[in-house]
């Protein structure tokens, strides 16, 4: 069957992919080599700098939310794939600085091996580097250990906060102690109601029966979770919201910014349905939705289904980098 | 077989989806009897308004593009449903005002009865409203009467220009005269892969085959333009842009602002691929991407395509509008 996407060489996908994301925003964005976005008006060098990397295929994250108060990097990977170590040191090497750089890392074994090798290479250069490693899915159980836990959608909150720190002038340390606190609070569930195509082989990545959904599946597609017939939206809110409620232990009181980020083929009408749902879950908790995005954020590919990401607001501090202004492309601010 | 979505009552669909929106942007909007979204912040009342109508099921738009800088108010049908004209009516009662109103109509047979029945009682009752047509879908053919073709995706930047004139405090005239001139410059052209389902019915809507595809294709997928084996994406933005190119007469220096309008399945990454394919067929003719956006804007449920607008940079005051700020939570800014 021929795959029904447009594209051209499969080889070149990711080139062409940045440089027509550099067309749409080339006031906010643009793409150095080895495959790095960074921002148009660079950040002053006296702040820290924000970095993160990861495969494509997911757009429009990471590189969408390069930009001022977020990211001043995203290092991209082939389809799917992490970049290598020698791309991550390129671009930190390019963020040198005594303030430093904090290098936010989603938890999968690629992106972990070359943040790791990258870092060890820019110490002996003599880079300051700080790292934060994202591990918001709890698919693999509520008491999982953190490193067994996946990144996923909750890493661009968790940028954004860091990001509207950096911006600030706080130092490394307190950017760190700031992110890491936040981090805390992020704990995402996947659901899928169809596989994908993996764009460059064409290649079916799961598969799931007519009558089917599965809510614990990972970036990829990859089994793990529990596969059920189809439930309504307000089932799916109340089993997905019911089980990251226990992980974050939210109470009555507790503030949470919920985003809603559809991985493919499942409409903006749909996620808006599920987080009405999500509001009179919290709500009989006595939990308040202060704000959220509905939106395509991290995708995979032309999957239905989506990502269900809380924020706890842990603090003031945290409530206001969250609501801090950013022109990066694909951010929808709180605020004005 | 049972449809994948998320929904709960379908009869339900349209009011859940709205309580969603406000829930995710409370800060940015909220709606009001009967199913009228408007600015959680009203603009003053010596500004003119601008609003908008049209079925629901095609989020974000139009809702999602309420804001300041943007529009006042839209007024939302049922699921590809226009809203009647005593919802309009209601909506035009609600920001009655000596400055009066602009009513942005998509050329669409509901949409422009519904409007003009409303616009018709409207004027008894001593409101002052004036009101703007969208006719920018191109797949009628090069030389189509403007009443036959139909309102698309090219609404949301003509209501973008219009917002921000209106914001600025022009008069109604001066509002009506600057979105006409935008208009005369919009053109979009419509590409399918895969059909939909509708989300209250579960029926399919159109249909293509295994390694078919179709540009032309209308809002809810009706047919009326060519069918071809699965052309790339290079392929594609060839014989789109061309069209386009014709129907504005692009000339060499002309400046053109491009939206790529995901319907659904298609993904950013490839809309990506298509719009970089986009500024290489305007560099060969000497015109000039300025930029563009590259998201879902205005849905087709599930369908795997998507709309190009293109926006010809008429003036200097055009492109101002169109760089003004706006917090509408579905716009990305070009400037900061």
């Amino acid at each position: 069957m021929i795959m029904k996407k447009f594209i051209n060489y499969p080889e070149n996908l990711t080139v062409e992919l940045l440089e027509g994301l550099a067309t749409a925003y080339p006031q906010k964005v643009k793409v150095v080599d080895p495959k790095i976005v960074v921002r148009a008006t660079p950040k002053a060098e006296d702040k820290v700098a924000v970095i993160t990397l990861g495969g494509s295929g997911h757009e429009p994250a990471l590189s969408g939310f390069v930009g001022e108060g977020f990211l001043d990097a995203s290092v991209v990977g082939d389809i799917f794939a992490a970049p290598n170590a020698v791309a991550v040191l390129a671009a930190l090497k390019m963020f040198k600085r005594d303030a430093g750089i904090l290098l936010v890392i989603l938890n999968h074994a690629g992106d972990v091996m070359s943040a790791n090798m990258a870092m060890k290479m820019a110490a002996r250069e003599g880079i300051k580097v700080k790292s934060i490693m994202v591990s918001d899915d709890i698919s693999a159980g509520l008491d999982a250990a953190t490193e067994d836990r996946r990144g996923l959608a909750g890493s661009i909150p968790l940028c954004k906060v860091a990001g509207a720190a950096a911006e600030e002038g706080k130092s490394l340390d307190e950017v760190l102690e700031i992110a890491e606190k936040f981090n805390a609070g992020i704990a995402t569930l996947a659901v899928a109601m169809t596989g994908c195509t993996h764009p460059q082989t064409g290649q079916p990545i799961s598969e799931l029966g007519d009558d089917e959904m599965e809510i614990g599946m990972g970036q990829h597609g990859e089994a793990g979770g529990s596969r059920s017939k189809i439930l309504t939206a307000e089932e799916t809110a109340k089993s997905m919201f019911g089980n990251l409620s226990a992980v974050l232990k939210l109470a009555e009181g507790d503030k949470i910014y919920v985003m809603m980020n559809g991985v493919g083929a499942t409409t903006p009408m749909e996620l808006a349905v599920v987080l009405k749902n999500v509001k009179e879950c919290a709500a009989e908790i006595g939990v308040e939705v202060i704000g959220g995005m509905i939106d395509e954020i991290l995708t995979v590919q032309e999957m239905a289904g989506f990502q269900m990401v809380i924020c706890k607001i842990c603090c003031e501090t945290c409530q206001k980098y969250l609501y801090a202004k950013s022109n990066a492309p694909y951010w929808t601010s709180l605020g004005e």
